[in-house]
């Protein structure tokens, strides 16, 4: 099963993601890997979700941000290359607004491993660091930015 | 206009940048990527720049001392090759010293994002993220690490 | 010498890395790279070892949990080449968890680069970041990420 049939099979339609208003782009090839610029997670109004894990958000909040970030990854990396089947997940960064005495943060970035397993099976498991920022743009709750191989 | 005449015609010398006095050294190339150690701003007197935005420094200055962050990954980017427009941008990550309440890093992060884009045209167009991290070294306002692909 | 070859006679045994119970993996290939997740500092017991650069812990232990890191990164490294001999440091990402006027992080993410310089000579330098984040995961004191090369 593809990625794109997996996502048609899970009812989930890839969001539309926001071109940057400034000299950045979503993503860029250097030969065949691919890196993707952070996403943050937005709501179906296409704004920012924002908050703090150990403050005003949950971990279940947080997984699902986190999830929220991944289809926008994977949004990204459909318009970079066509076909989803191509790719295979390299290497993801999480970054998570929290509290310094936070400790979860695993637990809030596998909202975005998950999902990668999920649609590319073998070829979504990844490297990974989830850790902790002192602040994120817009005050949003999490980040991921993403190094994707293209076969 | 190579990046080099770019950089004549505005006026710009490269600074030149210390060699870490530590077992690592400001770049490594690994076939055609080349990977750039994070560049901390410093004034003429090189002495680093330091502050938090949202604490004790403007977005106008972050963005400034980004801008020079970037040029100091010029420079080495220049060492590392010899003829800047063999280079294109690949990826940055800008790490703002920033409160926890601080949301504006984009902003910030700007200053490096348009000094590549003046300098190397659509070959400086790149993927970023842009956050905030709870300290940095010497409290420098911001750091600034990125990858290059090498034609 | 080799890589191993030093590591015998400096007495040092790999420590044993354990499998991330998540849909990630401790190491994934993209070509001649070679993408490491963050690695967290253990005990002996195999706990991780936690505190926060400026709160409750000091330069010196924060330079030995890097280099503990690094030594967790090289035993992975290994179980994915076989033969350290193949390997070049490419590029380290030096995480300390830390507080807010912190400055010292390069001191402390030198336990990282020299074990790296230690192990593999001239192979082992790298270009890096040494930052500073606002929480780290079971709180911590340092996580160590790093690509290298393959030969």
């Amino acid at each position: 099963m593809t990625p794109e049939e997996r996502l048609a099979e899970m009812g989930i339609t890839l969001p539309e993601v926001p071109v940057p208003v400034a000299n950045y782009v979503p993503f860029r090839f250097a030969g065949s890997l691919l890196f993707l610029s952070g996403q943050v997670p937005r709501g179906s109004d296409g704004k920012p979700i924002t908050g703090r894990l150990g403050v005003d958000t949950t971990i279940e909040q947080g997984y699902e941000y986190a999830r929220i970030c991944a289809l926008q990854l994977v949004a990204v990396a459909k318009t970079a290359v066509g076909d989803l089947s191509r790719l295979s997940m390299i290497k993801l960064l999480g970054m998570v607004n929290a509290a310094p005495d936070f400790t979860d943060h695993p637990k809030v970035v596998n909202g975005a491993s998950d999902l990668f397993v999920e649609l590319f099976g073998e070829e979504g498991r990844h490297a990974r660091s989830a850790v902790g920022m002192g602040s994120l743009p817009s005050r949003v709750t999490v980040e991921v930015e993403a190094i994707f191989h293209v076969r």
